[in-house]
This record gives structure tokens, sequence and C-alpha cells, in this order.
């Protein structure tokens, strides 16, 4: 039986992936007098008083939100509110199984990002954290950044920091195997959505000088016409020879490709022309920017891919469930890119010195000392920032 | 320990009442591509291609969103948004617990008609049907017409038509008792709240053509000044003879009192000016419009409350949960007026001839076959009007 088939029976079996239940027991007069009225004005009144204390009596402390407007579910595009409940479900039940968080999916039906923004606000009361899931770019940014100024509740959008921190913990460990420095690599990014921008960010971020992002189009720099307003901020933080010209240009003696673009726009030739120890990080699913064979051919040392079935899958779950226990735990009000690299690099050293080469850079999903390792790590990282 | 402190620790040990699980143990790459990417995009691409295919493959057949604005929590007011979640939590694992509906608590910030209503609209799509909880009179009648008009699941104001259809249970066993005819009895409904107006609705609909809706201004007639929309539009379909005056002018030679009003406003000396045999249903929480011992010396010849403490007890979680389990089952789109008679008839008759008495026309919340009654006969209805 296929895969397809498989997933189609396994949802239909079960009639989706989640459900609730409840932590209290209600079999009696009093059990129901105490979890509903009229015990239950009590907690009420002390929200009442006390903001705070509804994670004190409240399932919030550790429910998240799993939001999308259904206009970029994973290969699919804008499918809609609908359609997108299926992969939301997944989330959530991704989020209980790797971290014990419970989620719940909410698909807004709406495009309008003030729409999903005011939305995300309005329901806000019943959830500790809100991860954005497949919303197209660049409505993604404004919706994220919005939603982060006007909540005090941790926001995720994992398509692009989930994302990111995984191929910042795969850089971690390519440095650590070929003996560069972090900050000295000169990096290319293929792609300018969600994913690609979030990574120039945190690359910038942790001291990455030279980064050049290509879009469709090649290289984007000071003065290409056309650019939308996220890559004219991009463009000011990166490419600081404003090179132009086309992958193949710009890839020239650099130290690594990271794809989360599209399939097979990876040539052999191109990686030959990478600096020494070329790291390949192809992404693009489920085809990627090249396959690994290929590019080991053509000389890459070190390859990822988003897929299961070769080694170094960068998958978004050994992030977003170890870093939303961890602000959750802490009750940090936001997300931090301290704690994006605080998770990278504890997505990184679960594998140590003695494991670590180069087709084993990136932990295995099941592996479950990340999610605790993760968790920690970014918990740390909150209650410092707290004091 | 009193009730108080031991609902703050119920609450506060649990830390809430509800709890979100996964349907499919995700702990191998083959149990994680069919849950998640890429078997994931499967049940999507089916659901997009066909709407109705949601209810196959998503929990959304089973899911039904608790909503409030926390306008008129309980007997506390507008508490707001945050406040009101330990009841929608409360209500959230009644569902579960009695008729294993999941459902999950959604709180909107605010207090705007349209935003209330547009905001459930846009978060539906996880939801096979929405109970409205707790919204203020008269903007819940507002609400919940429009969410019918607009939505194509079911949409029910509980505090509206669960209390409508238990009441409505108890005046059906109370003619079984006094062998009085239904249609025949003369009403007065005290409270032109949301329970009043749709008990009085629904007593219209099974055909009682004798009834006066009071609010704490007294009789409610035809040329009454400042009405408002909802007590106009009762007006026009109650109060035949057009009485005017307070309750005790307007309760006399009636045969039922339904109060949804406040403490002690129904005296002894009232009782005793209504007909044969008087029905008092004093239903104000937790203090009655007349305690029950005192309605009995006074001639009440069959007493019901909302208090557990008190025989018959008219309790919304005899008919919510099995209104919803009917309606999900059937997969209606609405819930009727005749499912709510049906409800009501379920109710009153899961008590035979043999056991019913004056202080047993109510069954006991935690009667096992209530549920299964009503949600049979909902689904009865429901598929009936589907054909």
């Amino acid at each position: 039986m296929d895969i397809k088939k498989k997933a189609l029976d396994i949802h239909e079996k079960n009639k989706g992936k989640i459900y609730i239940k409840s932590k209290i027991e209600v079999n009696d007069r009093e059990s129901l007098s105490l979890a509903y009225t009229p015990g239950v004005a009590e907690p009420c009144r002390h929200i009442q008083k006390d903001k705070n204390n509804i994670y004190k009596y409240t399932a919030k402390g550790n429910m998240v939100a799993v939001i999308t407007d259904g206009s970029a579910v994973l290969g699919l595009g804008d499918i809609g509110a609908d359609a997108a409940l299926p992969v939301m479900e997944g989330k959530s039940i991704l989020f209980k199984e790797f971290a014990d968080v419970d989620s719940f999916p909410i698909c807004i039906d709406s495009k309008d990002i003030d729409t999903v923004v005011n939305t995300v606000k309005l329901i806000s009361s019943s959830f500790g954290g809100i991860n954005l899931e497949d919303i197209s770019a660049p409505r993604c940014f404004e919706i994220e950044k919005r939603l982060k100024e006007e909540l005090d509740i941790p926001v995720f959008h994992d398509d692009q920091h989930g994302t990111a921190v995984v191929v910042l913990a795969g850089l971690i460990n390519s440095v650590r195997l070929l003996d560069k420095s972090l900050e000295d690599l000169k990096v290319v990014i293929n792609g300018a959505g969600a994913a690609g921008v979030a990574i120039g960010k945190l690359l910038i971020k942790i001291g990455i000088k030279d980064i050049v992002i290509c879009d469709s189009k090649g290289a984007i720099y000071k003065g290409r016409e056309n650019l939308n307003w996220i890559k004219e901020e991009m463009v000011a933080i990166t490419n600081p020879k404003n090179e132009k010209g086309s992958l193949k240009d710009v890839i020239k003696n650099r130290d690594v490709f990271i794809g989360v673009s599209a399939p097979n726009v990876l040539t052999g030739e191109m990686i030959e022309t990478m600096n020494e120890n070329p790291v390949v990080f192809a992404l693009a699913n489920p085809i990627p920017e090249i396959m690994p064979d290929k590019a080991k051919k053509h000389g890459a040392k070190i390859i990822a891919t988003g897929r299961s079935d070769f080694d170094n899958q960068i998958n978004n779950v050994l992030a977003f469930p170890g870093i939303f226990r961890g602000v959750l735990d802490a009750r940090a009000k936001e997300i931090t890119d301290d704690m994006k690299i605080a998770a990278a690099n504890a997505i990184a050293y679960v594998i140590d010195d003695k494991e670590l080469k180069e087709d084993y850079i990136i932990p295995d999903p099941f592996d479950k000392r990340v999610t605790k390792a993760v968790s920690e790590a970014v918990k740390e990282v909150a209650l410092k920032n707290s004091k």
C-alpha cells in the first residue's frame, strides 16, 4: 500500500488526529459542583482580580494555538482554511508527542493581514503561545511582527524560525567538523520566502557577515527593481559587496549553499565553483535543489536535505516542540533570537565530538535527547532574561 | 474545607480541566510521514476537492467550540474573556464526560456583536458545532441568529435552549402527573433574558397559548414603553389578553410559574392566587425565586429549582450533551425546534409512569439513560429532516 493510501486510511479510521480529554472526572454531584457551577465561579473571580491567575487555574499555560490561514500549506500552496486542517492537527500531535505541549488547530478563513492578526488576538485567552504555520510570505512577516508586538505570549512562525534554528544547528556542526569559523562562512541562501528570510536573519545575528540571498531572479542587491518590502529589508543587511547575477554567479567561492527554493535548481557544476569542502543544504521538499548523491559526486562535503530517507534531515520537529516547552515552562512572553541560538546549539551538541561525522551533523528526529536539551536551553535563557 | 477552597484547589492542582490527546502515536519515521509530511498532504488534497471530506479526515465532526464573550458569566456578570475561561473549560469537560463530544473553549475578547459573529465564522473550520455560552441578552439573540444563518454547522446558545428544553421536560412530566393538558396551561415566565425568551418561544412552539412574560417592571404588554427589540418580538407572540401589571397581578389564575429572574421575588401569597395544583419552577441560582419548602407550604404542587441540593433540578447538562451528540452523529446542519422538543420528551420519558411523582419529574443529571435517550431522539429527527 502506498503512502498516500495509508495516510488517507489512518486519517479516516481515526477521524482526524486530536481529541480532548478531561483532567477531572465528573461523575457525581460534588465533582460537578467543583468543576462547574457553583464552584467554578471561584477561579473566575480570582482571574478577574488578577489576570495572571489564568495560568494558575486554567489550561492556558500549556496550550498553544496552531494558527494558519491556509495560504501556503506544505507544497500545496493556497488551499484554504478547511483543507489546511489535517496539517494543523498534525502539528498539534507533534507538539503533544514530542514535548507534552497541548495545542489546538485554528484555521482562519481570511487572507487579510488585519483580519488574521485581530482574530488571533481576539481568541488568545485560551492560549499560552501562538505557533503560526503555513502562512504565505511576505504576509507571514507582518502577521508575526504585529502579533509579537500586540500579544504578551510567545508567537513563533515555525516555517521561518523552526527551519532557521535547525539550519543553524547544522552549520554549527559543519564548522565543528570542517574546522572553519562560523562567522567567516560565506553563505548563499537560495529562496527569499519565510524560511530564507529567517535563516538569513538568524545567521546575521550569530555574526556571519557575508550572506547573499537569491530569489528566482537571482541575487537580491541594492538597486534591484521591484523588490518587496521584506527583500528591501534583507538587502540592507546582506550582500555586503552588492553582488549581482544569477545563483550560478554568486555561488562562486562560497562555503555554504542553503536552498529553500525549488527542485533541481542547483547543478553539480555550481558546487564545483564553491570553496573547498562545500556545505550543501538542499531543503526543497519533496525534491531537493540537488539530489545528495549528485551533490557528493561534484564535491559537496556535507549534505543535508528535508527528507527522512536521506542522512542529515533538517526537520523542524527538532526545534519547535522543545522551544515551546521551554518558553511555556518559563512563562516567557516572547521567543527571542538568543533562545533560538540556544536551541540551535542544544540540537547541535546532542551529537558529541566522537559521534559527529559528515553524514551525522543533525540528530535523528526521534532522538529523545533533543527536545529535552532544547527545552532546557531555551528555559535557561528565558529565566535569565526575566531577571 | 468549603466548596470555594476545594474548587480552587482542584483547578490549581490540575492546571485547568482540559488537555489534548493524539489519536495516533508518532514514534518512528513511518508514523511521522503518515500523520505529518508528506502523507498528510493527501487528506488536504481530498478536502480541497470536496469540502465534505473534512468530516472524513479530521476531528471536526466531533469537535464543538464553546464560545463566550465573557459578558454574562454565571451570576458574575461581565467579567471578560480571560476570567470566563474556567467556566468554558468546565463546559468542555461536561461535553466530554457526558456525551464523548470533544470541545474546546474559546473566549472572544470583544463585546461587539459583529466582531463576535465574524470571529466565530473565521475560526469555524475546526468545529462541527458551536455552543454559545454566557453571552448577555439581548446581544445573545442576534449573535445566535446571525451565526445560524451564516454557518452550515449547528449553533446553540445553551443558556437559552438548554434551559428551555429541560423546563419543557419538566412541564411534560408535570401534566402527566396532574392530568392537565400541556396546550391549555396558563404560564407566567418571570425573566425576559436569554432563558426566559427561549422558554417562551419553545412553549409557544409546542402549542401553549396563554403565556405572559414579566421583566423587572412587570408584564410585557403591547404598548409598554421602551421595550427592546426582543421584548417587542415576544410581545407580538405572547400575552394574548394584553395583561398589564406586576407579577403579583398577572400570576393570578395561572397554572405554572417559571422564574429565571432573581432571588425571593415570588411570595407564598402569589402562589395562593394561582390555579389549583400550581407548578413552580424557581430557577434563579443560587437563591431561587422562592425556597421549595415555603412554596410547598403555600400550596405549590410541583416544585423545581436549579439547585442540586433540592429535588427536581433543572440542569442543562440533561440536554446539551445529548443534543450535540445527536446532531453530530447525524451531521445535521442546525438544531431545530423539533429536535429540542424531541430532546425534552426524551428527558421526560426517561422517568416511566410508575416512577413519576411530584418530587421526581426531572431525572438525575448522572442518570446515564438521559444523554443516550436525548441523542437518539435528536438524531432521529435530524435524519428524518435530511431526507
